[in-house]
C-alpha cells in the first residue's frame, strides 16, 4: 500500500481550480498554454535556506490524474459545470511539461522551484496537490535540517506520528525528516513504504505493565537482548530506573557479552539527569551505552543541551518536528507567469500587489546556481528568461534586484542550471532518485553553503539575482500596472 | 475513495508498539488485559476549552486492522520478531472495547477522551493512530471554534489544503474545521468525501489569463451569473477591481434581474479597503454584494478587524486554521490505567514523573458532566471509578484535585456521563452520527459552557475533579512511588 502511489488525488483540488477550469473550457481558453511558477516567500524560522522536498509524491499524483466517474457524478450534482466539461473532464490527463529543483536541493525565495507549463485547465488543476506536497515535504526537511545541524553530529530519530497532522503528516512527513538529516523514523508505515528505518524500543505502559520496573527492564533484555534500549523515567529515573537497568544489564546481557545498549529519558532535566546516568553508567563498566532523551525537543533545546554538556547519544524529536511547530507553514505559492500566443510568442505576467513581497517574477525563466570554482561554494542563485544561457567561462556582474546599485562581479565560477525536466508532453522524463540518494544530495548541497547562510541567527541573506533582462520585463510591466487593469 | 474507510492503516504506527507486543507476545502477557486513557494536557492557545473529534476516522482504522501479508514480510525482515508472534498477527483483529466521548463535544484537560480495555497487545498497537486522529482533528476542530467565535455570526470558509500538512491535513482537517464552526471549505475532495460543502470562485491567475481585468471579471459573470465572486486585487484594489468588478455586474447581472454577488480581497489593508469598497458598491446599488477577505487570518486578526469596523460578510481563512500555525499540536497522550487480573480484579496503574503535570490519573473510571438545571449550563466534569455512579436527586461536594481545600457543595443539577460505549467485544455498538448532527451537537455544547470559560484572555479554569475514592487511589499510589521501584 503507498498512500501517493494508489490513490488518485484528482479530486483533492481546491473549487475554484474546477470553477476557472470550467469557465476557460467554456470561454475557449482551455487549451490556452500558460506557464505557471511555484515559488517561495520567506524561509520559515527565519532561517537562511530552505530544502526543497516533495516532488516524488507529485510525480505520483501527475502520473495518477483521472476524473473516475463519481466524481464527475459529484460535479454534476452541484449543478454549475457545462456537460461539455464535464465529458472533457472524463478523459482529462496531464499532457505538460514539469520543471522542478530535485528534492534534496537548498533553494532560495523567490526562485521557482517547481514550473508547469500546461494547456489552462490543467496547469489550473494541479495548483492545490503540488503546492500541498511541496510546501509540507519542504517544511519538515527545512526543519529537520535545522535540528539536524544542533545535534552537530549526534543522531537525530523522528518520533512524532502521534502528533502529527493527519496519515500522511507522519508517514511522509518521516520521509521528509529523513531527507533533511534524521537518521531514522518511529513510523513503521514510513519504513515499509519508503524505507526510511524505522525503531524504537519501549513506552511507559511496557514498565508499568510489569510487577517491578526491574521485571520489566529484564524481560526487555531478554527478548531483544542486542537492542535493549530502556525507558527509565516512570517512577525515578536516577533512583530506580538507572539502578535497574544497569541490573538487567548486568544479569542478562553481560553474561551474553554483550556490551551495546542504550537507555532513554522521557522527562526531568535532561542536562542533569543524563550527566548523572552517564557516570553511573561508566561507574558499573557501560561505557557504551547510548543515552538517548526526547521531551518536546527542537533545534534550540538541543543546542542548549550540548551547551550545558548533557551526555546525549541520540535525540528523539516529536512534535516540534513532525509539525515544524515554531513556523507550522511553508508559504509556498503557485503563480502564472506567462501565457503563449498561438504562434509561440510567450506574453508575462504579473501579479502586483499591494504587499510588495506579493509582486512576483514575470515571463517563462530558469534558474543557474553559481558555484565558485576553487572554494566550491554556491556564490548566488541567477534568474534568467528561458532563453538565455550564462557562460561560465569568463566574468558576470550580478546586481540585486531590490537595490540595482549593489553589484558584484563573479568570475572563475561554474554554473548549474537548477531546476530539470520532469514531465514533457505529459510523459515522465526524469529518473526518481532513491530515497536514500535524495538524502546524500541534501547533505552534500548543505555543504556547498557558507555556514554564514546555514547559521540560526541573522543568517546571511543569499543572492537570488535577476538577469538584466529579465529584470527589464518585470520593471516595464511593475510602470505599466501589470498590462491588465483596463 | 475515502481516505480512512479503504485505507488500511495498520502498520501506521509507532515501531515499538511492535516490539512491545512481540514482548508481551511472548513473556505471556498478550493476553493480559488492560487499561488505556487518551486524554490532553493543556488547552491550545491557553484557551478555556477544546472540542473533541476524530472519532469516526478511529472507528474506520479500528474496523479496518489487519496486516497483510506483505506486512508480516516486512516485519519478518527486520529479524526480531518470533515466528509465534508473526502468526499470531496474521489473524490479528481488535476484540476490546472502547468509550469515547462523541465528536463536537467540549473536552477539559485530564479526562478521558478515549478510554481502552483490550488485550495488550491490541491496546498498545492502536496507540499510534489513535492519538494521531484524534490530536489532529480535535486540534483544528478546537482552533476553528476559536475563530468562528471571533468572527461573531459572520461566516468562515476553510481555505487552506494548498498549506496543509499532508492529504489528510487538508481533507481529513476541513472536516473537523466543519465541526468547529466554519460554514464550508474549498476543497473538492472534502465535500466529495464527507459532504463538507466546497466553493471558491477564481485566483489571481484567471485575472491575469484575460487581456484585460474587466474582461476577465465580465466572462466570470456570464460563466457564474448566479455566484460570480470576483477578485479585486490583482492590480489595484481601489482603482480597478472594484471600479471594473461593479462594472461587470452593472453589464452582465443587472440585466438577469441578479442583486446577489460578491467581491474578495486576498491582500492590502483589509480594514480601510472593504469600508471604501462597501461605499463604493453601495453607492452603485450593489448593496447585496457581499465582501470577502482572505489573507493569512485568525481569531485575534478577525477580532481587530470587526473592531476596525471593517465591512466583511465572509472571512477565508487558510493556513493559520488548517494549521492552528499559532500552536499547531494538540498534546493528547495515551496512558495505561489499569491493568485486570484473571480473577477480574483491577488494579490501578500511575506514571510519576519529575513533570508534576505528566502524572496520570489511574484506574478504570467514567466521567460525568454536572450541567445546573436551572442555566442549562455546565458548572464542572466529575470523573469517579467505573463502579461508581452520581445521584443527581440531591447535593454533592466536589473538590479542587490539587487544592483539596477548595470546596463547593452542588445541588439542582443533572449529572450527564460524557463517554459512550464505541466497541464492546471487538463488535462497533455505537451508531456513527453523521457530520451535521456532530456540527450541530458542538454547536449546542458550546452553548453550554459559560462565556467565561469561552474567552480568549484568561479563560476561567472550568473545573474537572475527582471523586473522594479515586483521589484516595491516586494519593495513595503517589505515595508509594507508583508500587513500581522495586
Amino acid at each position: 500500500m503507498k498512500i501517493n502511489d494508489e490513490l488518485n488525488l484528482t479530486m483533492l483540488c481546491d473549487f475554484y481550480e474546477l470553477t476557472m477550469g470550467n469557465g476557460y473550457w467554456n470561454c475557449g481558453y482551455g487549451d490556452k498554454i500558460c506557464y505557471f511558477d511555484m515559488f517561495y516567500r520567506r524561509v520559515p524560522d527565519a532561517g537562511g535556506y530552505a530544502i526543497a522536498a516533495g516532488l516524488e509524491q507529485l510525480v505520483d499524483y501527475i502520473r495518477q490524474l483521472r476524473f473516475e466517474e463519481h466524481d464527475i457524478d459529484y460535479l454534476r450534482s452541484r449543478g454549475i459545470f457545462s456537460e461539455s466539461f464535464l465529458d472533457y473532464l472524463r478523459s482529462f490527463r496531464f499532457t505538460g511539461d514539469i520543471w522542478a529543483v530535485p528534492e534534496g536541493t537548498p533553494v532560495f525565495p523567490g526562485e521557482p522551484i517547481v514550473t508547469v507549463r500546461a494547456p489552462a485547465v490543467e496547469a489550473q488543476l494541479i495548483e492545490t496537490y503540488l503546492l500541498l506536497t511541496i510546501n509540507h515535504q519542504s517544511l519538515i526537511a527545512t526543519k529537520a535540517s535545522r535540528i539536524c545541524r544542533a545535534a552537530d553530529g549526534r543522531a537525530v530519530l523522528e518520533f512524532g506520528s502521534r502528533r502529527a497532522q493527519g496519515i500522511a503528516g507522519a508517514v511522509v512527513g518521516a520521509r521528509a525528516a529523513y531527507i533533511g538529516g534524521c537518521a531514522g523514523t518511529a513510523c513503521t508505515l514510513s519504513d515499509e513504504m519508503y524505507g526510511v528505518t524505522a525503531g524504537g524500543t519501549m513506552a511507559h505502559s511496557w514498565v508499568q505493565m510489569f510487577p517491578t520496573e526491574y521485571e520489566a527492564f529484564e524481560t526487555y533484555c531478554r527478548t531483544y537482548p542486542t537492542n535493549a534500549t530502556l525507558l527509565v523515567d516512570t517512577y525515578n529515573s536516577l533512583k530506580s530506573g538507572v539502578p535497574n537497568a544497569i541490573k538487567a544489564f548486568n544479569n542478562v546481557l553481560k553474561p551474553l557479552g554483550i556490551t551495546k545498549c542504550g537507555i532513554r529519558f522521557d522527562s526531568g532535566d535532561m542536562a542533569y539527569l543524563t550527566r548523572r546516568a552517564r557516570e553511573m553508567l561508566d561507574e558499573a563498566g557501560w561505557t557504551e551505552c547510548k543515552i538517548t532523551c526526547s521531551n518536546a525537543l527542537d533545534e534550540h533545546l538541543i543546542e542548549e543541551l550540548i551547551h550545558q554538556d548533557a551526555k546525549i547519544d541520540v535525540f528523539g524529536v516529536g512534535e516540534r518536528l513532525i509539525t515544524a511547530r515554531s513556523e507550522p507553514v511553508f508559504g509556498g505559492v503557485y503563480k502564472l507567469a506567462a501565457v503563449e500566443e498561438p504562434d509561440g510568442t510567450i506574453i508575462p505576467k504579473i501579479k502586483i500587489s499591494e504587499n510588495v513581497e506579493k509582486i512576483t517574477i514575470p515571463h517563462f525563466k530558469k534558474t543557474y546556481r553559481l558555484y565558485g570554482r576553487g572554494s566550491g561554494k554556491a556564490m548566488a542563485d541567477y534568474i534568467c528568461l528561458h532563453d538565455e544561457t550564462v557562460d561560465d567561462s569568463g566574468s558576470m556582474e550580478i546586481f540585486d534586484p531590490e537595490s540595482t546599485w549593489k553589484r558584484t562581479t563573479l568570475s572563475d565560477f561554474e554554473a548549474k542550471e537548477l531546476q530539470v525536466p520532469v514531465f514533457l508532453g505529459g510523459e515522465l522524463v526524469y529518473e526518481l532518485p532513491t530515497l536514500e540518494e535524495i538524502k546524500r544530495r541534501c547533505a552534500e548541497q548543505l555543504d556547498t553553503l557558507w555556514d554564514e547562510v546555514k547559521r540560526f541567527d541573522n543568517p546571511h541573506g543569499y543572492y537570488v539575482d535577476l538577469s538584466p533582462k529579465l529584470w527589464d520585463i518585470r520593471d516595464g510591466l511593475l510602470r505599466s500596472g501589470g498590462g491588465g487593469c483596463a
